[in-house]
């Protein structure tokens, strides 16, 4: 930097710390005073921020307020969140009310003082809850000479019919406000821009709200049915005269929002009209490339629009998701970060302010102050530019702004509270963030320098870094090394093309053929059996050889012969093998995914995840053997050392299903392996393509022969054989039921010349039940049921086949799921949006059809999905909902095994615990509930394997969420956890007197190497 | 303390300092110079202190040096202890040799340099291997003015031939050295003492070489068969004018030499002797009441004798036996208290010096001043007592006390260097201690004042406390707080009354009746089992009742009754009364122990060590269970809370063996309800009283109805129907191969109505070997194979019954083996020094003797026991050894269950190897080497549950020795391990979406509680 600049550089700061001294000063002038409800909010705000705990208790309180339906209610739930002897509250709170003000007050104050203290916190933040007393609002924002943008509260929509409404509601607001727009007297600093009049009314609106599935996987698909439901909007509020800002929300539908727009705005009808705007998110990595393309569009374009600089609202749950999925954080990971790209964005916008019009999204004093010093230097007029705030923050700053003559907007939040209660916890997490600027600014009163200095220069005081998520409180043991593999982000357009290639591909192999691998050889019978895609049956993925009897005598005899040389390598050799072949299937994600696609009609996502799994299980494994044998358990004493060790058992039969037909035979596969065992592989009869895919990847890293045998086969012969077959020691069986029964019956029988028990790993079937609190947020169960019941078609030993609903959300529920089923997208798996493909073949099709007509014997269908022309071919059932079933109806006894879901009423929770765990399963179950108490009883009462609170119920995660259940679900062994190859080999407890001639040594053992 | 005594005391340190300076003025001049043997011994023990690891290491050598025949199992040992890939050496050993030097050296030069340096080092510390070089020695020592006293090298004898030989070696010394000591010229200083002349030739004699049962246990007993022995030597020694002292051991043997000793010198032949002398031990903490007893004991007989003051020899063993029993230590736990008491004793001694002749024996300059100082104020004179020290160190000080006119007697061991490794290690150990004076003076060069301190008024440096033994190296987990109950001790008097007291209350309760227990019920049926006494099959323990199917129908659904509540009653209230009940078994041990002895025939030791496992066991799992609660694995992300966390399952049938009468059912019921289920408890046939006592401590300790019940009966009709019952969840089943595999088989069947598979924790039989290594220490394993083959005449699962031996031991083992078997202690359990007691039932004789005739036609006798006379009555069968006999053989190979052990030859250690996995069980076994290699090898490929190595192989103690085993021996759980309990559970994962709304809480989790 020569001196010249320099010296600019730091007039220019000189001049922002005055403008920003300007600000505060007036904004001194107008805090809220003692008298003022706004100093009591800010008292409440500085009590939840001295406790991390009571903050995040009492903003899930709120959460969930605004569906408690009455007093008893809402006092129980206090009580469950505030219990004082389960969470010490801060000695104020106390103060405050008394001790024991819990159980001494009646139920009834208790439910008027909290909804009145909601209310009066949402009132704070939210304009108004009907068209009126909204209105009102507004005129009060311009009577003290604030323009606004109107935001009607609701983002991801779950039907079509939601979305409708959402979009009606706007038209209606641009109808009327326009209409009474007319009367307003026009504000000359807020109702003209540098060329010409700027409209008055002026709206946000999100485009999750307006489709069920605005989904980037699908770009065309997506852009083409929001695109259908904004037209009308845009052309009506272009016709009115209104204003229109498109929402930026979370960063997964970033690029569609902006192509989106894109598209749109260039659309004849809509290419001159400029009063349209597109918000940047500086938090973003990615923001200032974002605005730079914007600004490239806008020359194609030809015509102004606006663009809102924002800092952006969903840090949270960005960077939890980043962490989550081990991946670099598409957002800054430190507040001063987005404050610098904020700036220099702010720079680049006003020496741009001729082409499109900026506005400057924030609180911060320093943010504001160097958007007004750059506007000055540049030359910016000031009706060229806007500062925007949200409603009921920082207020103080917003007289400030509009005694210092800038434009300023406010964001009016509008509609119910329970649609916006994310809304509202966004901003009251702004609001008391340690982070967040008014925070600091105000509540911490930190001197006026601090808070004005550049944000490229300042050292941060303690950075959020991703670091303090990895809090892994009193686990017993520390966190291992294990990172979870992460799926593929179809938002990304060169991955659609990777997978749409892949699939290409695919297509391309049909008619290859696949023989039987026995000891490293190729084995080709005269027995072929066609693989074929279950979307469309006509074509066959593959020819698949059939082992016959003697085959799979010679793949144990050859398991036999590998397993000592196998046993005898190093476990650190053996687990590298496996972190190979973990390597390859990454690097043939899109293959495997592809091939599952269209060989057992998997959609994308699934498929895609399946291969993550898979992944996850071969490099977890090969972590766990490891670990295992470097770190026994000692119980070392004077003169004895004790260590607890594992060795393999032998020969391993794994026996897969066409589920998970990467991910569970890679879980048994490699835990066999990493154990040391040896394996005779027999895939499912329907996913026998994809599993001579691993075979060949195993054959590629040098996988020694006969260490893994594959094969394919008539599972009538070739499991009952390899059950009874004297010289397998595990039988690894995922499956059916019926058909695990049989392996457990059959392979406790120890057959003359047998020197051991069989070792049997069984996973049978679930009947998984989810549970609809009566506090539940019904938008998020919806999604999560819509998922766990008809993804894959519910064909996962997982899915949802019982939806237990409280009475008193039962009417509810039925309405959103019924709307949200009839949207639901079923088609061809191939189909990126498809979550609902076919079944796996016709006798499937047929016995799904069959417990549908059981169905609907017994019960009432609530809704039916209905197929669409594509599905014709293919062994397509459409889901199905029956409401108010029985729990002892079959449908809600017996494993369904596809898109059929019960609805069954409880009246409480008690019987919906109950109802849930009278099967004969226990598999998975799932819980939407927001109340503290019930979430600890399903904890500790609700039968299943895996429990799932607010969320869906399949979708496991290696290591994080150890997958099996019990009752007929299974052995109870736990796929994916530390002790899952334990079930592979024999503990041995190695004792060593060391005591020689009176001689403790002293010297630390090593471990047997 | 008046102001006299203190100047008193000031003046005695004063003369106690002046003593020490002399001596070390003295002692300076006679230090060994380089061009001395002694010089260059000196710089190796100096590289030893450097490294623990390498001080380890080249004792272990050291100690199983003699034991190698040939050069080149000499350079292999070398290798494996000091291969410096796997121990890193000091750079002076390197820079010794150079680098590389055991790989490049031939063998030969290795083997010959390797016992060329150990008979150097034991050429030290041992006066000679015959008797010419011992004379010899013996002859320059007095030369010098020095007088000796003669150890033969040898304890711990294992048969009374070896005994004789012990014995008849002391006798010919004795023969020939009076009859040498008549040319010897009198040197007055040491042969003559203040009453007249002192023998020239002294002996020391260790009882633990005079007879293979000296055991505290049965008293009278061994000082009888010890006396025996010892009486001709006696006659021989005061006849020759000899003089005997009787060493001291470690502390298990204590009382029993004070006691011998004591009665044996109140004989009328030897009541007048006064040459005869007794060892008093510093290090205990009782030492200076076994002091008072001494000299009141001289009081009554009223003749003089010697004692002899040492600090004692066998810190290390005391002090690992009191951590591992998690006891209080009988020696002082800091060198500086032995020393104390030391200094405190030699006051007394001197005091009472015209009673007895005290010996001082120390290399501690310190302690002989102050003898000498102490001598000299209380004018005792000089020939009135005398100082000892060991043959071979500290020779500067022997020389230094010669100079001073004192009179020294040199303690000289005599023989070969193989049964005296135990005395060379502990005289090494001694030599390099950080501990050790020795060592502190010349080694390190502390200043002489700091040397000469008083031990009374010194704070340690580094306390020799037991806590350095506590060192968990890498294990996974901390050390819990888990604690073994410790055995009853039978060295304590009060303890063997107690338990005589116990067995008479027994014998009272005979014709006492036990009913069912059913849902807190007695039920009394018709049928009734006479439980008999084995050892004396007329005598009737108790009457128990015998269930019919209907009990067990009405014991399931009683159980199944209990199960809600129990399951909910909290984990910390479950764990609470089971420590009561193993509070109330302590309590009444004695009487539970005195039960088994006379119900099911187990020696003393074995029926208290029963109960002290039954007592760990329901401590353990009150713990374990308390841990599995409190602290579930948690792995908590951002914004997902996952925990793994387990439930009981509901009813488990608990079927239990008679070997463990109490521990293995304690095992079972202890951990089914400690995981929250309720137990049908069905006991072994032959133990049902042992068993009946056990519920009714449950009762007592407020155990709710139903949650046991207590079904005896016979097997064939209750295990049936309990393994069939659909409404068992859990059949916990220890016993035969044969049953168990049918538990197994029925067990699988998923019958009608039942909603879950069943878990089976079946532990079955064993064929257990034991394997002796060519470089074994056959002494340590004769003891060792006797004990595991024999004990509880070998109706342990765990019991050896394969011995295999290496060929180039195999005929020395025979030997030893042989000699031990005659002798091994056979009786009615009920006497206390009883090994092999009778078998359970006349079956059980009768299928042994089967065994025992299919033996004879196979192989042949090595040893056949004979029966004593009060065997006639019980089931009893005399333990016999084949030899010889083919790995194949029957015997070899199917479960005998009695005291028969096969001895197998194998060429080398891979035959030894694949004989012993080479058969149908894997539960114990063990092996005697101490090749490193081996014992590594065994560790990887021995395949049993428990492999003990250098130890016997029966006495697992709960959490350091879970226990188990794999092929037909059973289902791979290991009992007395942290996962024991979660056989018993379902394990759930429960995961939560903790986000709402965006947030992502930040509070630690609380988990369920």
């Amino acid at each position: 930097m020569n001196n010249r600049r320099r010296q600019s550089a730091a007039n220019f700061e000189s001049r922002v710390r005055e403008i920003g001294m300007e600000i505060f000063e007036h904004a001194e002038d107008a805090r809220p005073q003692v008298w003022q409800k706004a100093w009591w909010l800010d008292r409440v705000m500085g009590l939840l921020d001295r406790d991390e705990r009571l903050r995040t208790r009492a903003f899930q309180f709120v959460d969930c307020l605004p569906t408690l339906s009455s007093n008893a209610a809402i006092a129980c739930h206090l009580a469950e969140y505030f219990d004082p002897e389960r969470y010490s509250l801060p000695r104020a709170v106390h103060a405050l009310f008394g001790t024991g003000w819990l159980r001494r007050w009646r139920e009834d104050v208790v439910g008027r003082t909290a909804r009145f203290g909601a209310r009066q916190m949402a009132g704070r933040f939210i304009t108004g809850y009907d068209m009126p007393s909204s209105i009102q609002m507004i005129e009060r924002l311009r009577s003290q000479g604030m323009a606004f943008t109107l935001d009607v509260l609701g983002e991801s929509t779950t039907s079509r019919q939601r979305a409708e409404v959402y979009a009606g509601i706007y038209m209606e607001l641009v109808d009327r406000l326009t209409r009474m727009a007319r009367e307003w007297p026009v504000i000359r600093l807020i109702d003209e821009e540098r060329i010409g009049p700027m409209p008055r009314v002026q709206i946000s609106v999100k485009l999750t709200g307006m489709d069920p599935h605005f989904d980037a996987i699908d770009p065309e698909r997506s852009i083409h049915n929001v695109a259908d439901r904004l037209r009308p909007l845009l052309r009506r509020a272009r016709d009115r005269g209104a204003y229109v800002t498109i929402d930026m929300e979370s960063s997964k539908h970033r690029e569609l929002t902006f192509e989106l727009f894109g598209r749109l705005m260039m659309e004849p009808e809509f290419r001159e009209w400029d009063h349209i705007a597109i918000v940047v998110q500086a938090y973003l990595q990615e923001a200032e490339n974002d605005l730079h393309r914007l600004l490239e569009w806008r020359g194609k374009r030809g015509s102004r629009f606006g663009i809102r600089l924002v800092k952006g609202a969903y840090w949270d749950a960005e960077m939890a998701a980043a962490v989550r999925q081990y991946a670099k954080p598409l957002v800054w990971t430190e507040k001063r970060q987005s404050d610098a790209c904020f700036e220099r964005m702010t720079r680049t916008l006003l020496e741009n302010a001729d082409l499109v019009r900026p506005a400057f999204a924030s609180h911060n004093v320093r943010s504001l102050a160097v958007a007004i010093a750059w506007a000055e230097r540049l030359g910016v007029p000031r009706n060229a530019y806007e500062v925007q705030m949200l409603y009921g923050m920082g207020d103080p700053l917003k007289a400030a702004m509009v005694r210092m003559g800038q434009c300023l907007r406010v964001y009016c939040p509008y509609g119910d509270l329970m649609p916006g209660m994310g809304y509202l916890i966004r901003r009251l997490l702004e609001n008391s963030s340690n982070e967040g600027f008014l925070k600091q600014s105000f509540g911490l009163r930190a001197s006026h320098d601090r808070l004005l200095a550049d944000p490229a220069v300042v050292k941060p005081a303690s950075a959020a870094s991703p670091a303090r998520f990895y809090q892994n409180s009193d686990a017993e043991e520390p966190m291992g090394e294990f990172k979870n593999a992460g799926n593929t982000s179809f938002t990304s357009a060169e991955n659609r093309k990777k997978m749409l290639g892949a699939i290409q591909y695919v297509h391309g192999e049909r008619g290859r053929t696949y023989p039987l691998i026995v000891n490293g050889q190729s084995v080709s019978t005269k027995s072929w059996f066609e693989s074929v895609n279950p979307s469309d049956p006509e074509e066959v993925i593959g020819q698949v050889a059939q082992a016959r009897v003697v085959d799979v005598d010679a793949a144990v005899t050859a398991a036999r012969a590998a397993y000592l040389p196998w046993r005898m390598t190093r476990a650190i050799d053996r687990a590298q093998l496996l972190r190979k072949v973990a390597d390859r299937l990454e690097m043939r994600r899109f293959e495997l995914a592809a091939t599952m696609i269209l060989e057992v009609g998997k959609p994308w996502r699934e498929a895609d995840a399946d291969v993550t799994e898979a992944v996850d299980h071969w490099r977890y494994y090969a972590e766990q053997i490891e670990r295992i044998e470097s770190r026994p358990r000692l119980r070392n004493l004077p003169g004895e050392d004790n260590m607890l060790t594992y060795s393999p058992k032998g020969v391993c039969a794994v026996i897969s299903p066409y589920a998970f037909p990467l991910a569970i035979l890679s879980g048994m596969t490699s835990a066999a392996l990493a154990a040391g065992n040896t394996v005779v592989m027999k895939p499912a009869r329907h996913a026998g393509v994809t599993a001579a895919k691993l075979v060949e990847i195993l054959h590629d890293v040098g996988m020694p022969a006969g260490t893994v045998n594959f094969i394919p086969g008539p599972g009538a012969t070739v499991v009952q054989y390899l059950i009874e077959h004297g010289d397998v020691n595990i039988l690894a069986f995922t499956g059916s039921h019926e058909v695990g029964a049989g392996v457990i019956r059959a392979g406790a029988i120890v057959r003359p010349g047998q020197a051991f028990i069989k070792k049997m790993i069984v996973e049978m079937g679930g009947q998984n039940a989810i549970i609809i609190d009566d506090d539940a947020d019904l938008n998020g169960a919806v999604q999560a049921v819509i998922e766990s019941a008809f993804a894959f078609a519910g064909q996962k030993c997982s899915s949802c086949s019982r939806l237990i609903v409280l009475d008193e959300v039962y009417e509810a529920m039925e309405t959103r799921l019924k709307e949200a089923v009839e949207c639901v997208p079923i088609g061809p798996a191939d189909q990126p949006s498809t979550l609902v493909g076919p079944l796996i073949d016709e006798e499937a099709r047929r016995r799904v059809q069959d417990y549908v007509e059981v169905g609907r014997e017994t019960s009432t269908v609530l809704v039916e999905a209905r197929l669409p022309a594509e599905c014709e071919k293919g062994y397509f059932v459409p889901p199905i909902v029956f409401g108010d079933v029985r729990p002892d109806a079959r449908i809600a006894q017996e494993e369904v095994f596809g898109p059929v879901l019960s609805m069954i009423r409880a009246a409480d929770f008690d019987e919906a615990l109950d109802i849930a765990n009278n099967t004969r399963y226990a598999l998975t179950g799932g819980l939407f509930s927001r109340s503290p108490a019930h979430i600890d009883r399903a904890k500790r009462e609700f039968a299943v394997g895996n429990l799932y609170v607010n969320r869906k119920i399949t979708g496991s995660q290696v290591d994080a969420q150890p997958f099996g259940g019990f009752r007929l679900s299974g052995t109870g062994v736990k796929a994916g956890s530390p002790d899952y190859l334990l079930h592979f080999m024999d503990a041995r407890c190695i004792t060593e007197n060391t005591l020689r001639s009176g001689l403790v040594p002293r010297e630390e053992k090593s471990t047997v190497s």
